[in-house]
C-alpha cells in the first residue's frame, strides 16, 4: 500500500495548548518530544490559551502555519474532553502535519486539504496513556514520532469525518460587512473577523462597534494620533486599535461583539 | 579513584525556577548555559514556582523525571538563601543529574538514589560569583559542565548530609486515608499527596475536602457533569476537579488543606 | 570594499519584546526564524516588557549581553513606531549582534561601540512587509540571516545616526550618590541606577528612599533579617530588597522615584 505524500518533516515542533506556565505540564511534554524525538526543536506558539478554550487555539494557529517552516509538526492541545471517546489524531497537510484531540481545533489544518489519521497505535504512545493528559501519554510521543519521520499512516487508520469548527463568517451586504470581534491582543486591539480583501476596493471605511464609528485604514499604530483607528493587522484582519492604549478596554467590547465594517464615500462619511 | 556510575549525558538541560517571566534572569541563565555548553537543547519546566516555595519547585520535579529522556539535566533554582552558607550541589541519579542549592528542592533525586556532590570548583563557575544570583554564575556553568560530559566528581566533594524535604505523609486508618491539599494546578484542581495505589483495592471512594464530600474516581475530568469530583490526575495522585469549571474556587481551598479520602461500599454511600 | 570586522554568529538568537505570552506574535516570530535559519538556538530573554517600554527593554539588554556566546543575534522587539518611518536596523558589535526598531532599544550594544546597518535589502525580509509586524517580517529574517553567517553590510547601508537612549545619570554629590529607581523585579527587589564602583571605597552606607533609610550594603538577601536592607544585585546595581517579602510594596516605591545613597561614617550612622 503506497501512502499518500505527506510533507518532509525539519525537525520542527510547535507546542499550542491551555496549560499556562504556572504548572509543570508543558514542560513535561516537551521532556517526551524529546525522549522520543531527539534534537527535535521545540518552540512554543503559546500555552496561554484561555483554558478550554477551542476556537481561540484555532485562530492562533491558523495565523502561525504559514510562516512556519515545510514540515513543522504542530502539537495542539486544548482538549476538554480528554479521556472521553472523542478520538485523537494527527493531520497531514501539504506543508505541515498537526497533531491534538479531534475537537476542531486542527481545523486550520484540515480546510487547507489536510487528511486525518485516527492515534491508535499504541506503539506511538506511552503506556498507560492516563485519562487525563493526553498531552504527555498520546499527542507528545506522536508529534515526536511524525517529526522523526515515521509514515503517518503508522499511526493508524484514516478518519473521514474529522470535526471541524464552523466560524463565524462576516457577510457582505451592499456596502457594509456585518462581522463581529474574535479576539483581544496583549495590546488591546480588538481583531475582527472581517479580511481586509472584503473591502479592498474601497477607499476607506468606517468600523461601527459598540458606541464608537472608528475610521480607516490607518496606515499603522500611530496614525490617527490618540484616537481609535481602525487598520489592518498582521495576519490580514481588520481591527481596532488605540495608540499606546487599549482600545478594548475603552470601548468596553471582547470577543463576539458585533461589528459593522461601513464603506466610507468621498466627502461624506 | 574511580568515578561511581554516571547517567551518560544527553544535551537536555531542563529548567526549574521562581525567577517568573517578567524579568530576563532566566534569560540570562540560558545564555550562559549555552555559552559553556553549546547545542545543548534547554527546556523550560516553569518559572513560574511561587517565589521562594521550594516545596512546590520539588513536586513539580518528582512529576517531570519519569518524563524526560535519560541524562537529563535538571537544573532547579528556587534558591531563598542565596549568597549565605548553604552549599550548592549537583545529584547524580540513575537516569538524570540535578544541579541546585542544597535546600531539599533536588530531594526527588536524592529520594531515588542520587549522590550529592558540593559544588566547589572554581573552575566551573563565573567568577567573581555573586551573592544574589547563584543560578547565573554557579548552577547554570555546573550545568553546562554536566550536559557536555564533564565528570560529576570534577565538581567537588560528595556531601553525604544533603538536605531533605520531608513530605507530609498521607495515613491510612482502617477505611480512610487522611491527606492534605498539594497544589492547585492552572484548571483549578486540587492535587492531594493521597496516592492511587493506597486506595486501589476499592471500589470508590468519598474525599471529604471542606464542606464537601466528592465521588470518585470518575474515568475523566467530564464524568459526573457539571458536579464536583474526585479522580487520579495524570501524575498519579488523586485529586479533585469541576468540569470547565475551578474546584479550589468552588470550594475555598487550597494547598495545605485537609482532606480525608473514604472507601465507598456498595449500597452505601 | 571591505567589511569591517563583525562578530563569527555561533547560532544563538535571544528573543526579547513586549509581545507578552497570550497571543502567538512570539511564537510566530520563531516560526520565522527557523525558517530562514534552519538549527539556530532560540532563547527567550523575556516577552514580558511593559508595553511600548523601550527603556526597560534596553536595561534587560545591558544585563544579559556579558552573559551571552559570543556571536549571539539579540532580536529585540519593542516597537512602538511600527509602519512609520523609523527605520529597522542591526548593530554589529564587538561580540554580539542586535536587530530590531532604531527606536533606542538597542542603545546598549551602540554604546559599546557597535555600527549601525539600516535594514534595507528586500531580500532579507518577507514580502509584503506588513505595517503592524515588522518582528515578523522584517527583524526576524534579518535575524536569522545574520545567525546564518551573512555579512551585516548585505542587508543596508550603515546609519551613521542611530537613535540613543540618554539614561538618567546618577550625581555624586560629595559623600552621597542621587539617583533613582529604574525597575523592580518579580521579588519586589528595588533596582537603582547606581553602579556598586561608585561607592566602592565606602565602608557602608544609608539609600534614603521615600520614608525609609535602608542599610548597606547586605552580604546577601537573608542579611539583616526581615528589614529593609541594601545589597549589590547580580548586575551590579544599588539595589533595596525585603527578606522573602516584598521592598516595592513595603515602601510604596517604583521606576522614577528619587533614591539617595549616603556615605556611612564609623561612629555615625
Amino acid at each position: 500500500m503506497s501512502a499518500a505524500a505527506s510533507p518532509r518533516p525539519c525537525g520542527v515542533i510547535s507546542l499550542l495548548t491551555d496549560f499556562g506556565s504556572t504548572d509543570a505540564y508543558a514542560g513535561i511534554m516537551r521532556g517526551v518530544l524529546l525522549r522520543f524525538a531527539p534534537g527535535a526543536h521545540l518552540v512554543d506558539l503559546t500555552h496561554e490559551v484561555p483554558a478550554h478554550d477551542v476556537r481561540t487555539a484555532a485562530l492562533h494557529l491558523a495565523d502561525a502555519i504559514p510562516f512556519f517552516p515545510a514540515g513543522t509538526v504542530h502539537l495542539v492541545v486544548v482538549d476538554p474532553g480528554v479521556g472521553t471517546a472523542r478520538r485523537g489524531i494527527a493531520v497531514v497537510g501539504a506543508e505541515a502535519f498537526g497533531v491534538g484531540p479531534d475537537n476542531g481545533v486542527l481545523t486550520p489544518l484540515l480546510e487547507r486539504g489536510g487528511r486525518a489519521i485516527e492515534l491508535a497505535d499504541e506503539r506511538f504512545a506511552l503506556r498507560p496513556v492516563s485519562a487525563t493528559f493526553h498531552g504527555r501519554d498520546l499527542f507528545a510521543p506522536a508529534a515526536a514520532a511524525l517529526a522523526r519521520g515515521v509514515e503517518p499512516e503508522a499511526l493508524g487508520p484514516p478518519v473521514a469525518d474529522p470535526v471541524l469548527l464552523t466560524a463565524p463568517q462576516p457577510v457582505l451586504d451592499g456596502d457594509a460587512v456585518l462581522g463581529e470581534i474574535m479576539r483581544v491582543d496583549r495590546f488591546g486591539n480588538l481583531v475582527t473577523n472581517v479580511p481586509a480583501r472584503m473591502v479592498a476596493g474601497w477607499d476607506g471605511f468606517l468600523v461601527q462597534a459598540g458606541e464608537a464609528l472608528v475610521p480607516g485604514p490607518a496606515a499603522n499604530y500611530r496614525e490617527g494620533g490618540e484616537s481609535l483607528r481602525a487598520l489592518v493587522g498582521s495576519a490580514g484582519w481588520i481591527e481596532i486599535a488605540l495608540r499606546e492604549g487599549n482600545a478594548s478596554r475603552a470601548l468596553g467590547l471582547g470577543p463576539g461583539a458585533a461589528v459593522v465594517v461601513r464603506r466610507r464615500t468621498r466627502g461624506g462619511e
